[in-house]
Formats: C-alpha cells, sequence, structure tokens
C-alpha cells in the first residue's frame, strides 16, 4: 500500500477525480407520482429510483406491539448494467446478492428511525437501479433516506403521526458511500471501472454524529492492512458528511 | 351506445380531453447508456422504460437456422401504481397479467422484422414501467419499437448486419393505443381513471400500412355491438396514425 | 385477401369443411361423477374435460360483501398433443399461454353471472384438454357454460341459492368459437392443421344477444384489414348462435 | 382378524362384491388419438386415461450406453375426487403423494422391460386420473402397461426396433391391484368408501409368473399379523391374474 | 432363490457379517441440546441425528379438534454419501425419494401414539443423514422413536401432559430394518455395498407387539417368490425384536 | 462507550468470560468418513460440520480456462436453534441470512488459495450447523478451512494436484470470529445470549499475516465510533491469531 500521506504522485483514478472526491451527486425529489415519497438519486452514472410506500400493517411478528415497521427491496433493471442480465422475476428467484443488499438498506434505516413513533405502519423502500455504474447500494441508501423522510413528513402533515414530545420518528441523517484501495491509493466513491480493478472493496453507512451503522469490507486482491482501513473510513467520513449536507439541501429545496 | 355521430355532447372525460385525443406524448431516446436502444415513453402521466439488448445468441429452436428472435420482458416497478404491489421477483413468479402483456409485446414487435436479416441475434425488448396512469402495454410496445428501430440501426452502422438488397430487418412501423367504451362513448387512449370506469376496453396495435396486429378487446361491463367496435377500431387507427408520426420525429431527432 | 363475396372457389380447406362450417359439436354432460357440473366438449378432435366445482368461500377481496366468484382453471394432459409437453406440474408453473387462456374463460364466464345472486361461493371451472386439435380455449368456453349452469341449477334445485324476483344467477348464454384468414378465405373454427398454416387468427366470445365479450385477433402473416376483421366477425357470430342452440339442446337433454 | 376360511358370515362390502372379488374393469385402447400408446382403464367408477410417449433421447446418466428409459408421471384432475384439490401446476409443484405414486409405476414398469433391446429412447406413462374412487395407483398400472406394449409394438412394426433373437423389450406382463383388511375380512381391490374405512391397505404389483415386483402395505388402524400379510398377498394373486387375463384380451382384441 | 435352510454354505456378506446379522447399532440420547428429544443413531457407518420438537399448534385439518399431530422431516447432508448430491435447499425443493422417506417416518410413528392424549401440539422429528451408508430410513425410524419417548417425557415430567386412566401418548414402541436377498440369500440390514448389488430391498417397520405397521418392498433384479417374501418378514421380525431392546435400553440409561 | 482501558471493572459476560476470552474451541478432522474433508468445529455450544467435497468441473463461467474453483454452502438443521425453524429445503428456498453467509464463507477462503494452482476442479466446502450458539459463520469458516486442507493435501498426495516451484494451492491460512460491543465494552466470540443483547456485533475474517479478508460491523443499538472500531479489531486480530494456532495444531494432529 502507498501511503496516502507520502508526497509521491498517486496514478490518475480513470474518472479524472482526485482520491477523495465523490462523483456529482443528483437527488431529485418527487420524481414519480403515487408513492409517499419518491427520490431518483445519481451518484455519476448511477442512477436509482428509491420510493417510499407508507402501509397500515405491520409484518406478523410486530402485530398488536404498537411499533412500526422499514424494510426495503432492491432491484435492476435488466440492461442497467453492460451486459443483459437475467430478471430476477422471470428466473423466479431474487439472487444472494439482491437480497444482501435490499437487508442491508433495511438495517440502516431502522438505524435512524424511532420504530414506537411510526404507530402500527410499514414503511417499504424500493430501490430499483435504472442506471449501475458502481456504488448502486451506497446510493440507495442515500436516496431511500430523502424519500424516507418525505414519506414520515407526510404522515406528520397530514396528522396520521403525531409527534410526541416533539420528537418525530426519523432522527438523525445516513447515508452511504463506497471506499477502496485502489492501486495502492485509498479512494471515494468508486465507479464500475474502479471497482473492477481495486483490491479493497469497502461500503460504509454512518449517521449525521459521525457514527459507523455498517461497515463492510471485501478484500478482493490482497488482505488489507489496519492502516488501509483507518485511510479508507476517514475517505468515508468525509464524503458522508458530505452527502449528508446534500440530502439536508435537498429536504430543504 | 351513444352514436358517436350524434349532435348531443358526449360527457366530459375526467381529463378533459375530447373523446379522439391522444394524451401528451414525449419520446425520449438514449435514456439509459448501456442498452442498443434505450427509450423513455410517456403517454400523460403512464411512463415506461424501454430498452433493446442484442445478443448473439438465438433461443434452442432457432439453433442453427440463420434466424433471429425478438423478445420482450415486462415489469412494473412496486410503486409505479396507486398502491404497492408485491414485487414479482420477491413473490417467485411473473403474474398472469405480467406475462400476457409480454407475450404481446413481442408478436407485436415480431411483426415488423424480417428476423431472416437478423442473423442468429437475440433482441430482448425490456419494458419496465416507472409510473402507471393507463395504457401502460400500448406505451410500451409503441416505446420499444424506437428502441428496437435505435438497436438495429447500430447493428448496420457498426456493419453487424449487412443490408441485403437494400432491405433491412425492420420494414415498416409499429404502434400501439387503447380505446374504450367510456359512459357510452369511444374515446381514444384510457387513462387509469377512464379505464376503471369504463364498459370495454380494447387495445389496438397496427402498422404504418393500416392493417391489423393485434386486436384485444374486452367487455367490462357489458357485450359491445358490432358499430362500438367499428367506433373504436376506427379511433385507434387515427390514434395510431398519429403515434407513428411522433415515432418518425423521434428517431429522425 | 380474397374478397369473401367473389365469385372464384375458395381453396378446399384441409378438413374438407366449407368456410362457414363448424367441425362436429359433441356436448356431454355428466361426463365424471363427482363434480357439480362435468361436461365433456368436443369439436371435432379438441376434446376438453369441463368441470365446475361450488365452494362455500370466495377469495379474500370479496369476503364480506355477499358476493360469489366464477373463475377458471386450465390444463394440457402432457401427450394431449401431437408430440408430448411437459407437465407443468412438473416444471414447477405455469406457462404464459396457460395463465392466458384461464383467465380469458374466468372472464367470459363471469360476464353472463349475476354474482350477487350467488352468495359468498365460489365456482371453479376446471377445464382439461384431453386431446388437442386447435380451438381448446373456445371449446372450453363454450363447454364450461354448460357445467355452470348444471351447477348453478344444482344449487337452485337444493333451495342453496333462492332467486330473487325471479332472476337467477346465470343470465344469458357464452359461447366461443376461433375464426381465421386462410389462404386469403376467412374460416369458422380452425383446426389445428388450419391455424398452423394462417394468416390471422382470431378467437371471439359472444352472447346469446349477440353481444361481444372478448375479441382477441394476432396477424400471424401479415396485418389484416377492415375488410377482413368485418368478415371474420360475421363468421364468428353465425357460428356462435349455433354453438348456443347447441349448448340449449344439451342443457334442455 | 377373522380367519378367512372360517364358516361365519363375513360383513357386506359396502360394494355388494364378494371379498374376492374385483370391480367391473375396463380396458379401451386408443382412447386419444396422437399418443404411441393410448388406453383409458377402469376400476369400477376409478378411470385413468394412461398414455405412452416415444421420444428418441434418454436422461443424461443414460447417454450413449446404448439402453433405453421408462417413466411415468401421474397427475390427478382437480375434480377428479369428491371436493375440489388445488391444481398441482397452480400450486407450483407435486406433492409427496403424486412423487410417490409416479416413482411406483416406472419401477414396476421398468420391471418387465429389457431396456438394452429398446435403444436409446424413453418411453413415458403418463397416467392421468379423471375420477377417482379408490387404487388409482394400481389402475395406472395395470392400464400403463397395455399402453407401453401399443408403443413398443408400433416400434417393432415400424422397423425403430428389431427384436434380438426373437426377443422383444417387453417380456412378460404386470398388473397390480390393491387388497385390504375390511372389518377384519381380507378384502380385494378396495374403493374408496372401503379405503376410508380399513384397518390395513396394501398395493400390490406382480408379473405374469406369480413374482411380486412391488408390495407396499401400511396399517392404518392396527398393525397387521403375518397371516393377515397371506391372506392379502394370496388374494392379489389371484386377482393380479385375473387382471392378466384381461390385458391379455384387450391387446388380443 | 437358495433354501436358507440349505445346507451348502452361503456366499459371504461383503461386510462379514452373518446373514441375520445386524450392523453394530449405537443410540445416543441428549446429542444436542435445544430440542426436546435428540437422539443420534449409528447403523453401522449410517448416522442419523433425529430430534423431537414439541409446538403448541397443529395443523389446520386438526384445529379445534383437542387432537395432537405426529410429522417427519428427512433430509441427507449433501456429503453424507460418496459423492456429493445437491443441497435440497438450494435446489428449491425436495426430491421424491426424500418426501417418500418422510412420509414413511410419520406414518410409522403416528401408529404408536394416541393422539387424543397429545393435546393440540405438533411434534416433528427431523431426521437428518450425517453419513450414509444404507438404511437410513430404517435407522431414522429406529432413532426417532427413542426421540419421540424423550420428547413426550418431558411433557409429562412438566406436567404440560397429564396420563388418563394411567394412559400416556405413546403406546407400544416402532423399529425398522431392511432385509433383502443378496446373492440369492435373504440377509439382514443391508449396508450401502449390499443395497447396490441385491436383487430384492425391503423396508420393514413393526411394533413391539410384532404386527407390521408398514412393509415396502421392491424387487431391483427379478421379481421375488412367496417363500422369499416368509424368509425375509423372518429375518426382520428378529432384527426389529432386537432393536427395541436396544430402544428400550437406551432409554433406561 | 466504555473506554477499554479504564479501570473500572467491565461487567461479568454471561458466559463468564474475559472479554478477550474465546469459547472452548474443539476441531475434529475426518468426522465423516466419505468427504475429502470433514471437520467437526466446536465455538462452545456451537457446532459446525465442514466438508470439503472435490469434484473435477468447473462452473460455466471458468471452463477452458485452467483454473479452479472454491465454493461454500450453508445450511442450518431446522431444530440447531431454541425454536425449530422451517426447513430451508421444504419451504422451497434459502433464505437471505443463508445466501450471505454462504457468499461469505466462499469469498473468504478463495482468499487463501491460488486456484491457477487447483486445476479445473470445484471444491465445495459444506457448512451445516448442528448446534447453534452464535458465531455459527465465523466456526464454519475456521472449520472449512481444515477442511480445505486435507482435500488439497489429499490431492497432493495421489499426485492429482502437483505443486509448482514447491507452491500449493493454498497459501496461508484463514480464520473468523465475532466481537462485539456489549453493555459498552469490546468482548471477543459472541455467544447466542450475548449477541442478543449486544450494541454492535462484527465478524472478522483474518488471515496469517494479520490482514484483513472480511469485515462486517452492524450496528445493533446504537451508532458504533471509530475508537470502539479499533477495540473491536484489535480483539479480533488477537482471537484470530489464536485460531490459526488451533488449526496448524488440529492439522499436525
Amino acid at each position: 500500500m502507498t501511503d496516502p500521506t507520502a508526497s509521491s504522485p498517486a496514478p490518475a483514478r480513470p474518472s479524472g477525480r482526485a482520491p477523495d472526491q465523490l462523483r456529482e451527486v443528483r437527488i431529485e425529489r418527487g420524481y414519480t407520482r403515487h408513492a409517499e415519497g419518491s427520490v431518483l438519486i445519481s451518484f455519476g452514472d448511477t442512477r436509482v429510483l428509491c420510493t417510499a410506500s407508507v402501509e397500515n400493517r405491520v409484518p406478523a411478528f410486530l402485530r398488536g406491539k404498537g411499533e412500526g415497521w422499514i424494510t426495503a427491496e432492491y432491484g435492476m433493471l435488466p440492461r442497467a448494467t453492460h451486459t443483459r442480465s437475467d430478471r430476477e422475476a422471470a428466473r423466479g428467484k431474487q439472487g444472494g446478492r439482491t437480497l444482501e443488499i435490499q437487508r442491508l438498506i433495511g438495517r440502516s434505516l431502522r438505524a435512524c428511525v424511532d420504530r414506537s413513533l411510526l404507530g402500527e405502519r410499514t414503511i417499504t423502500l424500493d430501490c430499483d437501479v435504472l442506471q449501475a455504474d458502481g456504488g448502486t447500494r451506497t446510493a440507495a441508501i442515500t436516496g431511500a433516506y430523502v424519500a424516507l423522510v418525505d414519506a414520515v413528513n407526510e404522515l406528520i402533515r397530514s396528522g396520521e403521526i403525531k409527534p410526541k414530545g416533539g420528537r418525530t420518528p426519523v432522527f438523525g441523517a445516513v447515508a452511504a458511500v463506497s471506499v477502496g484501495i485502489w492501486k495502492g491509493v485509498p479512494v471515494l466513491d468508486l465507479d464500475y471501472a474502479e471497482d473492477s480493478d481495486c483490491d479493497t472493496d469497502m461500503n460504509v453507512v454512518m449517521n449525521d454524529g459521525g457514527g459507523f451503522i455498517e461497515l463492510q469490507g471485501t478484500a478482493e486482491g490482497h488482505a488489507f492492512r489496519r492502516e488501509e482501513l483507518d485511510a479508507m473510513t476517514a475517505l468515508a467520513q468525509d464524503g458522508i458528511a458530505t452527502l449528508i449536507g446534500l440530502q439536508r439541501e435537498a429536504l430543504a429545496g
């Protein structure tokens, strides 16, 4: 690993970005009309449509407890990718990668919700990738948070949820980004070209208090060392702070 | 049935449109980057992403015959509709309605392709509904045609397909529209509100020669009579002529 | 297309029938013993066993509304056809064609039933093809109607359903037939040999008032024109009138 | 257990038959047209359509070995029974009972076939129950044997299979019957009413040399003793000898 | 068949055992900690983990009847066998053999339980094969009986079930063994090498009163004759008496 | 978070272990007979049977490349847990948790294998949980490594694989352990009681060079901070060093 503090110049990223530079992020609220929250988020060429749907029922294990539930589903359009993938509905099952990602999104968003304030409601975050260029799961989490806030705010505005002692169901904010070691350099927000060619790939989910919600690192080429871990989490921390700012701007807009 | 030629005023459609008026149609080519053809088509609030993917293989029943294949898959994002529907990939199978629609799309587009000029290639048209407001299958067919032409033109430009005697694989054009009897009046291009409240619903697929490719009429309330059938097919004929003009403009654009 | 009114002789159909001639139709009631209605219908060599089963429950979406439900399932024995097809139960799913046909049968029969007079009961029409020679779905609809009437009459005879103001749940009659353009000639009731070799294939469902319930036309070879549509629907109208007469005779028998 | 040789009168069977009396058996060859062998067999009110289909391929584990394969599939029409059962194709899987029965049919028929004389062919016996009144699996085996012989004879007649040294693929004959202990009396060929009310139920498959191919006995009420086993197998032996005579007559007819 | 009473020496079994000799049987109670009954049973190299799980609910068809239910599930670890088999969970369904075996285990154990004394409880016997060397289903039945007794005794000890008139839910004992004709000799308790090479294979389930619960014989090579059947059932009777003794010892231990 | 270096006494773990203390680890090689490698590993009451199966074929995407493949499957016996879980084979699919774990095991072990030295072979690691008490995935990885080494050594001993330049397919060692924050204290190797009650749960996979292979941390209660991350990874590093020592001992044994 190259010491990221060393003076020798890092190799240029395929995208031309600086190691700590995010791709251009766009967050478009109200992208579709029916959902209680609907956000099209782009991390560069990665585009994910995130909708939040409110239903007045909860899974069996929560019935009668007065609590709500937050869950997520993830999908990729067959031609979101370079070559066409089979449609999971046609194959008759969701693949392991899909299930893994949607479990991650669900856990991440539950970490910023006080479900006791939600009543017996389920909010489902559907994250569908329209175009993929790396980082679809981190874009999904970041966009789904905005859709979730829109849906909850609507419940509050309409009086269906009443804040208790000023507290509303969503506390804090959650966003996610990928980091990796690319040709020895810790880099932020990998696109597909970088992701295919990196030694380590880590997805980081954090809240606006700088705490870690999820950390999933995988050595692709060689095992990564503690100082690489430190460099990657530091990059992620800065990237996520920026993303949380962008979420705030979008929600204020 | 009210005679559509009679002078008594027809009741106003919920959309405020004249009986023979299409919704606003937009056709956006190149909506996503990876597919050989990629079109976002809107019929009013109905929005369908149609991609055409080229693969150098054919289904088993065509292997070694030197012919190509055109097929379609259809999906609806879970929250494309007023209330959330189950994700078919999660339920583990495609419903009857989905299968019926994707078979219709495939048959319709095969009707304008000379598969012997395609070589042993499959072009898959994925039609994914981002937002639904009635007429998703007719929008899908109309948009998929444009995506198909883009994909075939790219094969020609790159020299992978060589026209024979000036003929290219796609001959003519195909478009589709729904018609119905709404409160006794034959109307063109039903939106969801009209579709839920009409007596008869018919989907019509035609080519640019004015021939019928598919005709699927269903009496919802009462059986429809021959003169209603005639009025509906006449409306469809005009509507499809307009749509084929819009396809041409989009492809010229 | 050959003008059907022209004097030049039409080519002989493989079956030797006149263009407007049905195959021999047999309707055998009480074919099996357990079902409330059980009809073996033959359109020539096409033989379909149609049973009507009454159950005292309705699907979830109708519970508590006091209405009944009519639904259909369709199957083909693996060796009903020239070459053996996979058994759908063994493959683990019903194919698109099967689902499409059983949806059509269900819709067609619901069109002649006042479900509010049925009480919270479901009548399931199982249509199983013992031998296939074209037109299985139209034979199924025509036979299932007879089985349905038998089942409903039994409910009335046993006092489980009481007619209101003289009205019973089944009003009118429903039958179906296929028509097509075969070597330029509009012909009625296609058998397999004709179906495989025709330009257009249309399934028509009508009631005894001469109204259309369903119309599904597909251009196999070339697009069909309005005058062909007119000729086909006229043929269907006559054929269905004959079939409804045969249903009546069978029910009177 | 009542000693079947004792003089005290046995209770009358619901069917009025003597303890060692078969139901009326009918074997109708050529019931459908497409299959290489097609037999409708009735054991009283139990009716099973057995078809034999020849295909020029074998399962993967036999490829290239020059041997053939015999396999069976079993199905029950949804309303073959007193109350409607779910359609297995709609449920998406075959139940344990179905799989168990079709494995039994397959094993039983393989016991009378020299597969090395069959060439690389698969013969599939489809046994579909049109009406059930007990004993469907034994009727299926008895009828499938006749369909199998018809299919193999056709292969011989057409010269596709050439007997070696006078030997043809099917040697001997196979038939099956159920026996049971009903109210203490060993009885032959249980119908549904007897089967539902008996203490022991045994299915026996034998060949024309009097050897056992399969023996499956289940104590429903109380465990059965060796002398009951002996009485039941003796009854079965006689019943099967009769059935094999009827198969021969049918094949000679 | 060689007369087993004749003086000419029988060929030595691959295992070196005498024709009427069981493999070494070990029954280890309390093998795992969570289940109400948990037994590791070995028949030689065949090792099956049998657990009994008590749940306070019954299947739909028994609800409200005050009776309990006994059911079984069977599985084989993918590498329990000489070559690896596909994992059924990964293939998405249980094979016919698995379903057949688990139905057999369930029926066999229900034969020694008075379900009216069980209350509305289900006891599930999970039989998972850790290592297979022939006879897995008979070992499973024999071991599951011990697990079942442990689970029921625990329900009695804890007062959840109160014996009525001194009667407890489990009456008698049930065990199972395989027998076969190997190179003309009737032999007891086939291991894999013998099973692969025998002419007839029979699984026998009996109770401690010497009655037959289940008898399933299959001719693998040639049909078996009545005197072979007699010899096999006699061998089974002795073997099962020994197994029931071993169950008793284990339960007393 | 309590500073782990602070002097105030940490609360006692339910298991009575020191914060940095592993449970008793046992590694039993050759647990079953058929597999090329077969290891029963226990982390306290968690017991996982890990088998390595060698097959002379590779998945389609590797065919003809001269490389091998390492993959894993994971299962849990239905009553490995406190209450019985549904059998995945009976439910017809593997759950998201199962797929996630088996993907993790596969990736972890591929990280210590040079697949180009393996030839076109697949080694499948089946990890089946016989008894669960927390940490099943980390026990599975640690045990599967030993089974893998046994299988590869056997391939070398038998000459099927020839080391190139002294290099053999497995380089280094891989082991895994869980760490967490339990009542504010970073603790090693969580059992079920601790896992259910902890704020953060992290699974760490490392190699014998001290590099990270996988790191998966999840905030259950509150987000974790960088210093907690550091404390957890330090604990894991020590625990894994111990585990790798135990693997070595077992392999030397």
